[in-house]
């Protein structure tokens, strides 16, 4: 499977050297490409204690992306899922730590603990005070004796980054790491395992199924389970969970494992926010990435009992993008719809002329039905004339209900008619001129004008204007010529219309579609009805 | 392939709900479910020019995760790629819209354009101020006459949000947003198609290809290329793009289509910041994912050139953890690598019997190799005996070099020769054992006292403790004894070597990974070879 690399060799590198030059100058690295790979904050002046976190990459944003103000000072990156080195370890500690020392956050893996804490003692032996948390949040395998580090890790780097922040001195942060270490709980579930770079996918998962428990890594979980739904997958975790925390009142930090995409973590979010089995889980870190497996179509779930120290170091603001804050876990707040969904109905109102005027143009489109699909057929479904005369019908049926003597209201009230009678886009597009046009004559409008005006604004929503081949190339030269007369601009009509013809690409509606060539010679059935309209009102 | 989802129907909904409580109580929706889905801002008084966008689900954090403080004021959402109804739009537009107007971000999509539109007239029926701006910057498909709207709508919801917020009028807003619109420019580039809920994937786009300018629904894109590598993916894009702002000072907005995962990303966003082709781009706003579409392996490159007014918009706080900020493209900081990495080097110096003792330890571990080695063939690769036989050879040859007469510099030099010559997990557990006996004789700590603390230091670090079967079973009794003398530390380690052979179970190490029962009659090599070394010290 294809990735967006430049090979193995280079991954880690490149990946790194990006997010630092996209930092806006707060992060710097270390002078040890390839095999020291140290990334550490630009504004550090070693007064506080360091935080120091690391591991094998493809965790991302995990460590890196969380070196910070209020965070990690440095983030000591190894290859893809392997340790960093002994000496990568010690230049990162030798790099930041000042006279209050540091702390090492390392996730339970042996190559992890084993390299940290050699390269402690090395630094130890400089003088320097280092102290060292091993994170196993990992409920997933409870006969393990060894429970991995997952995405609880990044409660430690919050918690402890702020109390260092503050100035606290090295035991302070050492014993509430320590103690955030032993509180919380984590467990993930995944669809399928991860790609690492240049190896083969182990395809364990079958469709289907869902693995609970799996590492990081992509090491194989505790059970393989139908996978149902996303409530289901939650409850099922939050079954496992929920008893490390014995009802507490809880953050849950909920991490997207890698390919999860943000429809899903929302979807799993509004899982656990209802359901019963989320006891004492009132407070919510994510849904984000924040301790990935590479590509993993999963999430994860950690736990961390609240007291008010740790409310207050998790809900602290840092300026890193990657780490989303802490939100209240709130019931979802919904309120009434708006007034006013229901269009106006309007006042009836007899107007003789305007009655006639009216039914004149339905009758023209009535008649013109067929004449109208023969031509759509050409270039379309062959239903134009049959939409315009439903809605024509349709219209004729309702002027008793017209507010025939007030034209603002005539014109609304005609578009949200067709609106409602007149199927597809052409309905739409009607009503929005139509509307348009009683808007223009609200606002005072001459009535020319105003269908100029309307016309325009079908123009911008539906992104067709003159010489695109559609009834634009008829309606505008006819309304332009309307202060001609009708006469006028019937015939201004009939030649755009006709103009039509001549167009062998359409630019706008469904006709665009249709290969060039096979319009020529054939009218708009758009621009046609507008002839024919203008044709028969101006002999009527 | 299966989703985190509970079905096709509640998909949207469910996804809705669950960013609304994860919100902090900063977003509410209107009442209008299933078919009126409208995101809103829950501090907004109507006092300032409303910002309205949305169109169909399926592109999160767009548009929905976007509504707050500075950026939207409500998101009207449709079901997974198909546009919101009238009504939604229209319920959205009445719920926020106050005397101030509002203005519609609406992606260039014939539904979206159509059901806005036509919402927009019946708002304005209502006395309201609605304008509108149509997004059209994807140049992928430069002979279409309607480029569509992709990941570049994020600066119009940027730009126009922060002067709104400002408190600017409808008309500044909306040409600003119109401006915007006109001169950016952006493209996508897929490994493959999107995951449609309820749908059979595309398999359009073949193993080792990429396709170059395809749609945010999967809609197919201009060509398809074989994919190199992520530098020629990127310069790919960019070679499309620049034309489009011809060198002028721009900000790129590096999208994440979906699920390419937070290290691909970095590698592209290095892939840009290094490519001769970026002219221009001095600032950067992601990676991110901002304008997904579903689960598509992809990412988009947006390009706009920047002014004070808008750089100044861009880069301006919003309380919005979808929104990644906007940051200077810098070239990566380096710098070099801290003294100390090499360990200290000792100065030589004599000591008779301290030579002695470590010689005859030596040779003792010598002579027990092929002991050791069969030992540990029970439980691991056998090769314990040769293990500690190399670096015992190795530190025999080291005893000129060593400062024998400085025991807290000798331990330390130990250490140091014992990482350096012997393998493994043992070789990084003994330096650590031998470091931290130096650094507490440094402290002030007697030798007995000072090797105590060391091995507290492994059994934090390697995890394991006395009962586990490991050398710490006879170690840890042989220490606790020397103030006795070596025949009572060498009683203690012989009863505790031969403890590990009744342990059925190891609980640190390689051989907790062997089946129990294998294990049981057999001494752990480890502590068979501390045991070993007592008693040869007792009676030499």
């Amino acid at each position: 499977m294809a990735q967006f690399v430049n090979g193995k060799d280079t991954l880690v590198t490149d990946a790194i050297d990006g997010l630092l030059a996209a930092s806006n100058g707060a992060l710097y690295r270390l002078d040890g490409y390839p095999h020291i790979k140290v990334v550490c904050r630009s504004d550090w002046d070693k007064s506080n204690v360091a935080l120091i976190s690391g591991g094998g990459s493809g965790h991302e944003p995990a460590h890196a992306g969380f070196v910070g103000e209020g965070m990690l000072t440095a983030a000591v990156c190894g290859e893809v899922f392997a340790s960093p080195s002994v000496d990568a370890v010690l230049a990162g500690i030798l790099a930041v730590t000042g006279e209050a020392g540091c702390l090492l956050i390392v996730k339970n893996y042996t190559g992890d603990r084993l390299n940290f804490g050699l390269a402690a003692e090395r630094a130890r032996a400089y003088g320097l005070k280092v102290s060292m948390v091993i994170v196993d949040d990992d409920i997933a395998l409870p006969d393990l004796p060894q429970a991995r580090g997952v995405a609880g890790t990044l409660f430690v780097h919050k918690i402890a980054g702020s109390l260092a922040h503050d100035g606290a001195d090295l035991d302070t942060v050492t014993t509430a790491a320590q103690e955030t270490v032993d509180d919380m709980a984590s467990i993930g579930k995944s669809l399928d395992t991860c790609t690492v770079p240049g190896s083969v996918k182990e395809g364990r998962i079958a469709p289907g199924m869902a693995e609970l428990g799996l590492g990081i890594h992509g090491e194989a979980g505790v059970e393989q389970v139908p996978f149902e739904s996303a409530t289901s997958a939650m409850d099922m975790v939050l079954d496992k969970l929920m008893p490390h925390v014995a009802g507490k009142d809880c953050v849950a930090l909920v991490n997207n494992l890698g390919s999860t995409t943000p429809l899903e973590m929302a979807v799993l979010t509004h899982a656990m926010a209802n359901s019963e089995k989320a006891v004492g889980i009132k407070t919510i870190i994510g849904p984000a990435p924040l301790m990935t497996s590479l590509d993993m179509h999963g999430f994860s779930v950690s736990v961390l009992p609240l007291n008010s120290d740790r409310r207050a170091a998790l809900s602290r603001n840092v300026p890193l993008p990657n780490w989303p804050g802490m939100a209240t876990l709130a019931p979802v707040s919904v309120k009434p719809l708006p007034d006013g969904l229901s269009p106006i109905q309007p006042i009836p109102s007899e107007n003789a002329e305007t009655r006639r005027l009216i039914e004149t143009c339905c009758d023209l489109l009535i008649a013109a039905e067929g004449d109208l699909n023969a031509l759509d057929a050409k270039s379309g479904d062959g239903d134009t004339g049959s939409t315009l005369s439903t809605a024509a019908r349709a219209l004729k049926g309702a002027m008793d209900r017209m507010p025939l003597a007030d034209l603002t209201q005539l014109f609304r009230a005609v578009g949200n008619e067709l609106s409602q009678t007149m199927g597809g886009s052409s309905g739409v597009i009607l009503a929005i001129f139509f509307g348009a046009a009683g808007d223009a004559c609200a606002n005072g409008r001459p009535t020319q004008e105003a269908l100029l005006i309307a016309l325009d604004r079908i123009s911008q929503v539906g992104g067709a204007r003159q010489g695109d081949r559609t009834m634009i190339d008829a309606l505008q030269p006819a309304l332009e010529a309307l202060p001609q007369g009708l006469k006028a601009a019937a015939i201004q009509a009939r030649t755009g219309a006709n103009g039509t013809a001549a167009m062998g690409k359409a630019r706008a509606g469904r006709a665009s579609y249709v290969p060039e060539g096979n319009l020529i010679g054939h009218n708009d059935p758009g621009a046609e009805a507008v002839a024919r309209l203008f044709e028969g009102l101006a002999t009527a």
